[in-house]
């Protein structure tokens, strides 16, 4: 059960660029000239905000900021709230007010809605995946170019965890780092030679002599990078809790149990923001 | 055969702007610290783009882009063109220059080669399946937030044509728009008094009834929303080419040649855009 | 007798950046230092935007906008409604507020409404001048770099229509296209292979013999560049309706009408946005 | 005969972002969908910037800058330039490379290329009309929003001089700064309490009366508004070289000499930026 | 005693988004993850803002505008007002509402209200040092980049005046301008030549002969640098008012009175605005 | 001595913006008048940024980026590098090329230099008083709103170390955060339900009891706040290397020894950013 207080939705003054640039993409020069034209202005409309299909929602807030974007004097009214489950057919979230606007807004608020929801969606089937074991499925940088805050909050309301936000918000010290720093120990000196002490250190290994060398250096978390189960499990046992464990690698539904019954901590996906099919959601008059 | 000539590869004036958000987004405040810490200032590299999946690319000017954005020192080079189909472990194309600046552009570039090339992998799957009979697939406005620029691009990359890029360059006069205007004549005459002469008008029809109304109105293009075969097949007699006839509503791979075959001229798809599971691509040093 | 709901005003979503940039060009770094030091905070005033000459009014909105940006607790109120027509001395609209807040403003709202009015007086001129014929007058893409969308807007309040809006909404097959494809044949069939449905397809022509080529091709829209008003009759005898025809080259006060008399559906000036004199408009306190 | 180096062309770094919002006004989200379908991508061709109408030129820096923004690749070359007469028929610059850049970028810079050229000639026409006496002209913040800089740059062109650039740079009391302060000794004062000494000081007044008043306050600059030619003699004679002044009000080509010839210092005009035709020019290949 | 009305706090459309972007760099691409996770979202908080030292207030107005860019719901109390002195542990405003959204604005509002009145209160100590003369202290160019605006508004809080706001409101011919024109004549004649009758002329000189000459020139300021007091004061029996004298150079609270007594006009401080201690204050809950 | 390796300089794309927009506040909307008047176009100079006072270097790239962005034609060569020490005279790079352009980029550049070498002064003086401890110098949030970036590379040219970049890329909890979760205990447990694992997190302390509670919490970091020498020595004996103990408050020169000595691995100072003098540099010609 999602503790909603966890969900931290993207502060207003984040989002609303996001939001704009969507509509300023989608309104082009002239404007909405189909609705401007043919819709009376005095005429006022409530439109329903309905899931065709069934999934986890995100996106809502995003919505309600399109919506008050194009015209302030709309009213949008939850009837869910992100991070819930909904059936095919529930009503999401009514708006009412002048019906120019709701359509105006109708297309850039159902592109985000149903982006995110899918994306919510994907990362809840893997957490109901692995539920009653102690793994929390996390999201990658593998996001889409732009989008990286409201991806990340949808995986948040698929009950996920994240990674990192970006390149500068951890160290993640990958195989070509390794490489070009000619060894794991090598590498782990440098950052720590020069990294802040609130940033953590993460070490890629393809095996376990490396993880082991990896322990050694105390960083603060390994990611096993496509381990078969059996070498997860031995890693589990190598690690003793040392460092925290992280798995990637061919994470499926249907792999993903077994992976998370061997113990790690965390397990991260990309395809949950790369590759999530946007849920089906529309407008209704 | 994909004609190179009419892929219309964005401008650079349009596509920078883009690009350069993607790498803000990732660099964050203080940039990339883990290469800047691990890797060498002095040290080189060759890196090889390839698909890890068979496909249809796009994107690829797009990753050139954000190479030369993080280091105008990089030498980019194309194996393969965007639009091109290239089979799994095939090189896409090669980046030589600082191991650190190649490292910093690396998620990005690929971000955007794996989401491009999805959806220009998806949309010629559509157009294969139709080969041979004179339907045309396009897109429509179900684009994600952002990039709407870049996607209309891969669609074409794939085979595929574009329909309205926004609310602005054409009129398209919807269910919802009918009954606020009372009616498909009064709805296309309003149109027809405010709109300039160079915007087409399309209208969206339910029934053969709607169709004969539009027909008769002499509209550019009568969209047949989730009609049978059986229907747009009668709708395409009743047309006799007095109106572009676009169908869309069920689209799959499964349905789409029968949809062609019933002789609508334009099939649309939401999904080529907001549900094409990204490409996998990598970049091997 | 200009049907109001025709006008389409700009978005706010639009319109604010550009009155934003206009406000910020004129307050500079360092503000209004005139009235923050001569005018006592507390003074209040109301003042009075009337025009000087007679003419069709545009752009009450942009200093509406101008005005609020500046000092959201100012009241506007409007007298007169942007495409309307004005004597001379005639209130436009009212300000009430901070009077530091209405001089602030002053200049930017009153060179909006002046320029603007101007375009939408300088139109207004033509349309009346072919009153009683079909014949519609069309603005160009010869604007004032960076207001195109409010000079359009203008162009509709002076009862005007709009052509495209830039490059990218319609093709225009010019005279050195034409010559780069080798033919317009050559050219019309590259544009109807990579060009989307929604798109209209317009050629320029400079003789009868070119006009034939068109309308064989079936373009939607035939530009006849300055041809004289017996080949301008003659075009449209030969088009039989088969084509929109748009007429430019020479258009002025004097030449607008018979060169309508034609029958030509259209008449294009560059004129009406590059080179209308400002509408004479002031503030009176 | 103007000093080329007086002229300050706008430095890149204002100019820039000027001539790009323009691009991408015209471009929109598309590009140039005609040129790139319609003009094969090797073809290159050589343009002749030339004025259809005799004038004085300004603005080819700002084509230029529209060249290079669209096309590093283009060359152009200057055969005039800014601040010089040209006749029509002249050619102004070359432009030479890929004909589609070429084509995509014409617009804009002519439409810059026209407009301030306009400027430039109806300033040029004011400066030669008072040629012989010591005044001379200069423009005002009537300017098209967004374009100051440009239109300033386009009077030094015409050999005008430039008042202020906004709100910001100079204090100017002007008659409702007046009212509001209770008069033009309190008003100086306030002024002078709060002011740096950097910032000039001029005072519009409609009378002899408030003439010496301002004289006696020691103040810059007085602006003598609308005042008759005897009036303005008169001031002259008053003001004895203590202080700047400057007439405005009724400046037209058949006025501006007996101006002048009162012996005032400066005569600003508004109609120069306001409302100056476009210069008629054009791009030929 | 500081007349709050020459003040002249910075407009909201200037100060808006140069609060905006500082929050933006706090806030980053998550937001306040601690404040988030932390505290309840229906916790209200009263938090008072006190100043930990004694100081002359400024930036409370920014502060404001921080708290309300944040969460408009927040109530902002003045307790003191920019430009007022305040002892330690004066409380300088409330802030009362959402306990998150305090917290999250928290540190940028403190560090404006912080950097702003150590300007101040530098300014304020040079100010009260030479109370009593008729010299006035003036900033320089020497400022925060970026910062301009606000800290050109704390030397007013502090009492101080403002010089330039940037290169372009007035012309200061510096010593290396002078070897590149060629001596102090010929630059002059120059700028005179090119400039505007509302921009105002100052010359740095460093010797008397200097002085001389520029006085002959006419010119409206003059810039002693780094003179010794006795040259100074002989400085001032030269101008016999011809000319405003601003003294620079070695700027102390030791020095200060003394340079003020010679006689000078202004005396300009970098100082103030480059090297001000920040005024400790905090926000208490 | 300092690891020139370990500095990171702000990637271009990340330090352009900053330095851009303090170019755009200098030059303002006219530009450099005084150069471009009084400068003949052809001169060329050749000019030495020397440090007047003795101190350590930080922002000679900065100074770079400003020269380069307003004229790419400057050649400018480092004499020194950002974090090495110079003494009073020292030349530390020379600009070569149009006088006009060393002019018009030069305030701008020093002001970087300067505010940023003083940062890295006060840095290096912490940093050189705890020599021989292992005790880390580390910077906080309070730093100039708009140039964290560039302050954080400062303490890092002086040696020190950063903390976070901003609220969200770690968790700080706090006095208020403890008050408003109801104790330690809750709010760190709040903070791990929600954060991802590669957040650090941080507590602040006041007394040995809280101290001891949150050692038993495991956090990662804990905040000893204004403890007396003898109570962070207590502190450091019962965390026995549990978690990093970094100590705040009362952090001057003739303090931080001590505390070093006490044997906490980070003292972090606000002062080092927000009240570092600015160190006296200048360029010569």
């Amino acid at each position: 059960m999602l503790d909603r207080d966890l969900l931290r939705p993207p502060h207003p003054l984040l989002l609303e660029p996001v939001v704009r640039r969507a509509l300023e993409e989608d309104l082009g020069r002239a404007g909405d000239i189909t609705s401007e034209l043919v819709v009376p202005s005095d005429r006022r409309a409530t439109a329903l905000l309905v899931a065709r299909k069934p999934g986890t929602i995100a996106g809502l807030i995003v919505a309600e900021t399109a919506f008050h974007l194009v015209d302030p004097s709309l009213v949008f009214r939850f009837e869910r709230q992100d991070g819930e489950d909904a059936n095919a057919g529930v009503g999401l979230a009514t708006v009412e007010g002048p019906a120019r606007s709701i359509l105006s807004a109708e297309r850039v608020a159902l592109n985000f809605v149903g982006h995110l929801s899918g994306i919510a969606t994907a990362t809840a089937k893997l957490v109901d995946a692995v539920a009653g074991t102690t793994t929390r499925i996390v999201c990658t940088r593998k996001t889409t170019p732009g989008l990286r805050l409201l991806e990340k909050y949808a995986v948040r309301c698929g009950g996920g965890f994240n990674h990192r936000f970006g390149l500068d918000d951890a160290a993640l010290i990958k195989d070509n780092h390794i490489v070009a720093a000619s060894g794991i120990a090598h590498a782990v000196t440098r950052v720590r030679a020069g990294l802040g002490h609130m940033a953590k250190i993460e070490v890629e290994v393809d095996s376990l002599e490396q993880l082991q060398e990896a322990l050694q250096l105390g960083v603060d978390t390994i990611l096993l990078d496509n381990m078969s189960t059996a070498d997860l499990r031995r890693a589990v046992e190598l690690a003793k809790g040392r460092a925290i464990l992280e798995a990637s690698g061919n994470v499926t539904l249907d792999t993903v149990r077994a992976i998370a019954e061997t113990g790690v901590d965390y397990i991260s996906s990309g395809a949950i923001t790369h590759s999530a099919p946007c849920l089906d959601v529309a407008l209704d008059f």
